[in-house]
């Protein structure tokens, strides 16, 4: 194992990881920028280094700061977190080779994986089985061929995109070139990269998603599936584990056919392979995440793995601690996301000083924060407070253990918004307790009223 | 399910039973003493009544002002938590006369147990192990010949005693008749009944204990096995759950056994069967507990089971929510009780404020505690502050991550000492981490170093 570990990341999860090193006798050695000089992790560390400003790009996002840390501080290991420089393959070959690797797949699988064409067509070879579209980046000429090919709906997507950017839902031929010119534009505007392709759209679809485990001595086992379609704008704010309604046989199948995926790709480490689920059952692979996920709480709670810490052996060459005959999940787990956003305004980010904050406990519930009370949220960064999850034998016992750890938890302070009540009323939702919700079941909630808008 | 419950504790237990009765829907009312007026559990509760000053005998063990808060507030029926009036049969009795049931076995079936005679000579007869000893209090003439026949050391226990008073290790004949006078004094002057009774005394031991649930459509069952051998005084520091180093073949026998003592005697509700397990691998039982325990929660992290939901669903009549073949404990869960006690001093109470408390969190950590930043530790209760509770899949883990999370704690304040430290030590000794530690370990720990008595 690592004798010391650097965490390139902020917020919960950086102290998350720090945690699962403690556990395992890694030094954790922290970086952060001015903002967060004060925050939980950085009183964990035994080490921290100021990197930048508040700004990520200046911080967080700035690689080399980051490198010159650990060269510094004599990690052997960089953890990324999620979000930041989790992804990005360039910053791990720059690890690689400053010899302070970044905890992950390595960063050829990285790249193949992060751009969604390259990654749409490993899984094709893989035998995956994908939405109707292209394996290749939209002809000048012929995009709208291929769309009328795979008939309406259909969705563009730009390669390079992410955390649901650079999309749009084009659902008539008479607005599929306007489309394609914005979706290019944005494309090129927001990764550099205007390469954008064709699929169908599934108009009601479940989101779900496995999470997959590979050591380099031939083990590779997924912990089961998670469910995660009620989200806003992809941007997901309940998920659970295992995913409701979906019948044993289909998420064995799902599951496998991520291991089948990874195998392909030669993936190390925690992955999470994500997929529509359509309303006829049928499963279609839609991306690879390749870092540890917001939502691992859920498959932890069920499955009783510390994914970080199999994060950290794998990293270290050694074996997964657990064989696929050892993935035997338990009950449900249900992860509500509180984020400093104000779900009356458009879910704008409502950032400010958390005079109150009493997180709820009581059996079988968790919640992973960085907050404290007088905790000033900074606008620097994304809008996360705290995740709650909490677990129960079934999934109605789930949803009431939840309900009642989300009344109590206090959170309060001037200006301050949250998602609390909201992700409240998604809980309390009829389709949502009889795990019918799609993913659309967010854009319904938060429709304005015809009559009150008429009114 | 009953529609409101009124909670006749404090503490840490007022609010975790709170939680629960939540979570299926109970209106909650609490009661608490003047000192208690701003505790968690009365901001938890629907309703609060005042019922006394701060002393027990006025609040919390003052049945009448219990009884007339739970006629007032609609209540249908009362949980006892652990300790005060917890089991005592004649409020059991009182409590089912005003027509709102205290959660528990019957009263009879608490006063039987609640002897430690009657509670033998029913284990006896239902054909448990017993250590060599009487089945009847001690006549005045014949005591010294009993205990020539079981063979020294013999303990001399109070029949009507608890939580470790009113006994005393004999190792020679010629202090039996000493002792035996003083332990009689002792329970007349603290239980008002002189009976004693003598047993074998076994120098090395470990204390197990099974937890059962029963409900009145015919089901008992074991939830497998605790060890609470990390004990001062017999008052317990650190506890877990399996026993550690118990064969599965042993487990069993002593689970069934607790079963069959359980239907022997009508039980009702969740309790607790305690054995001494001697060195040789044989089990003798010791005492049964009518209500929920300190150490419940290491139950309820490996079995997935709500045990205060049982409790409240037998209670109204239910059957329990599970059958034996449920029962599938998973992983090892560790419990360290933080006591407001100076372990320099003696373990003398050190109530104060807590100027910092910031619990620590993570996956597969609980944090049972009432208290909060500022809250003032009441000197007039029991001190117990907070219980830390770890899981993970095998024992080493879950000690490394409790100790981990115990270092975590932070509670500060004047004057305020814990036994946070202390635990800490007993999970890194020796003994402990080999499971191979008795019911003497803390005492070993805490016996004064001859050398540095003598320099």
């Amino acid at each position: 194992m690592f004798g010391t570990i650097l965490i390139a990341n902020r917020g919960e999860i950086a102290l998350r990881v720090a945690r699962t090193c403690r556990e395992l006798g890694v030094r954790v050695v922290a970086v952060h920028s001015t903002a967060d000089r004060d925050s939980a992790v950085v009183r964990m560390a035994d080490e921290a280094v100021q990197i930048g400003p508040p700004g990520a790009k200046g911080s967080y996002l700035n690689g080399l700061a980051i490198l010159e840390a650990a060269r510094r501080t004599g990690a052997e290991a960089i953890h990324p977190g999620y979000g930041f420089l989790s992804e990005d393959p360039d910053f791990a070959d720059a690890c690689r080779a400053a010899g302070t690797p970044l905890i992950g797949p390595p960063a050829a699988v990285m790249a193949r994986l992060g751009g969604k064409i390259s990654a749409r067509r490993a899984m094709a070879d893989a035998g995956l089985p994908l939405l109707p579209g292209g394996l290749d980046p939209l002809p000048a000429g012929r995009a709208a061929a291929l769309a009328d090919e795979i008939g309406y709906p259909v969705i563009l997507k730009s390669s390079a995109g992410g955390g649901g950017r650079g999309m749009e839902v084009v659902r008539d031929r008479a607005d599929f070139d306007g489309a394609l010119r914005r979706t290019r534009a944005t494309a090129q505007a927001l990764f550099g990269d205007d390469r954008v392709y064709v699929e169908k759209y599934l108009e009601t679809a479940r989101h779900v998603e496995v999470q997959v485990l590979c050591d380099e001595h031939g083990t590779a086992l997924h912990l089961g599936l998670r469910d995660c379609s009620a989200q806003r704008r992809h941007q997901k704010l309940v998920e659970e584990a295992p995913a409701p309604g979906v019948p044993a046989e289909l998420a064995e199948r799902i599951g496998r056919d991520a291991v089948r995926g990874a195998r392909a790709v030669g993936y190390r480490g925690a992955g999470t392979f994500e997929f529509l689920l359509d309303p006829d059952g049928r499963h279609h692979f839609m991306e690879v995440n390749c870092r540890i996920q917001v939502e691992h709480p859920v498959t932890e709670m069920v499955t009783g793995v510390d994914l970080v810490a199999e994060q950290l052996r794998v990293a270290a060459g050694e074996r997964l601690a657990l064989r696929p005959e050892d993935v035997r999940p338990r009950g449900v787990a249900i992860e509500c996301r509180i984020n400093a956003e104000d779900p009356e305004r458009g879910f704008l980010p409502a950032p400010g000083t958390l005079a109150e904050f009493v997180p709820p406990g009581g059996p079988f519930v968790r919640v992973d924060t960085h907050a404290h009370p007088g905790h000033t949220v900074p606008p620097h960064y994304d809008s996360l407070i705290a995740k709650l999850i909490a677990w129960a034998p079934d999934r109605p016992g789930a949803i009431r253990r939840l309900r009642r750890a989300l009344d109590e938890f206090v959170i309060a302070g001037d200006g301050v918004r949250t998602t609390k009540r909201f992700v409240g009323e998604i809980l309390d939702h009829p389709a949502f307790r009889a795990a019918e919700h799609s993913t659309t079941l967010v854009d319904e909630m938060t429709r304005p009223d015809p009559a009150s808008v008429a009114g």
